[in-house]
């Protein structure tokens, strides 16, 4: 099993809000894709739409303040499966979000992209925290010519 | 064993030039640490330093326009004997840059963290190829207390 992993941390907020841009519609909306609808409690699903397509995460775990787990049921077939999570603490002033994007079958270039590209949203949650404004899709940062 | 990958694409470039920016001091300071030394040829070592810390690495491969590959002879004991390569290729009118750090032993936090950071330093990779100017060391971006 093959797992992407990034660490960002973030001042001037906690893990408290940081659980809520996780958790809500809105909050997703502000660093990911602005196209994001569903349920974002356990159990719901949230539908994720960019330019090129999307995904849907069944949302299978919520620890206020400190988890929070997905697993993707719809999508690119590489995702289809797979286990998204960001666990949240406060180290000093900063907060820490340890993310991981786990089960990936094999090392296809799509996944050498999709790593890229989560560190480049996780650069954007980060900014949101901090400033209140991300760069969520359709206005996020373009990495090469797989968007 | 474990792997850190990415995936980015510059335009205005080719793959000879981003060979450039990988096989020579002056490159490698133009987007990754602006205290590059050493010697970037086939056996050499080049010495890589950030304000925390920093790494030496063997070059053990380079075939023109197309492949580097570097193997850790120093720095944090979890990145020595580590291997980092770039594969690099055009497609259509982007320079695409796989990158691959081969070899962590275990999935630490600091493997998290050098994810992320590997991901804005191949941003500043891809700045400097499309504009000339990369965000290299110490004028790289912060991605949390870790720098």
């Amino acid at each position: 099993m093959l797992n992407i992993l990034h660490r960002v941390g973030a001042t001037s907020t906690s893990p408290d809000a940081a659980f809520t841009a996780l958790t809500t519609i809105d909050g997703l909306a502000g660093w990911w894709t602005r196209d994001t609808t569903g349920s974002a409690d356990v159990d719901g699903v949230i539908a994720f739409r960019f330019p090129p397509g999307g995904f849907d995460m069944k949302v299978l775990e919520l620890v206020p303040g400190k988890r929070v787990l997905w697993e993707v049921v719809d999508g690119p077939p590489e995702w289809i499966g797979t286990h998204v999570s960001f666990d949240l603490r406060q180290e000093g002033e900063y907060t820490i979000i340890l993310f991981e994007h786990r089960g990936w079958a094999e090392e296809v270039e799509f996944m050498y992209h999709c790593s890229t590209k989560w560190a480049s949203y996780l650069l954007s949650l980060k900014q949101l925290l901090e400033t209140g404004e991300g760069a969520p899709s359709p206005d996020d940062v373009q990495i090469s010519d797989w968007h």
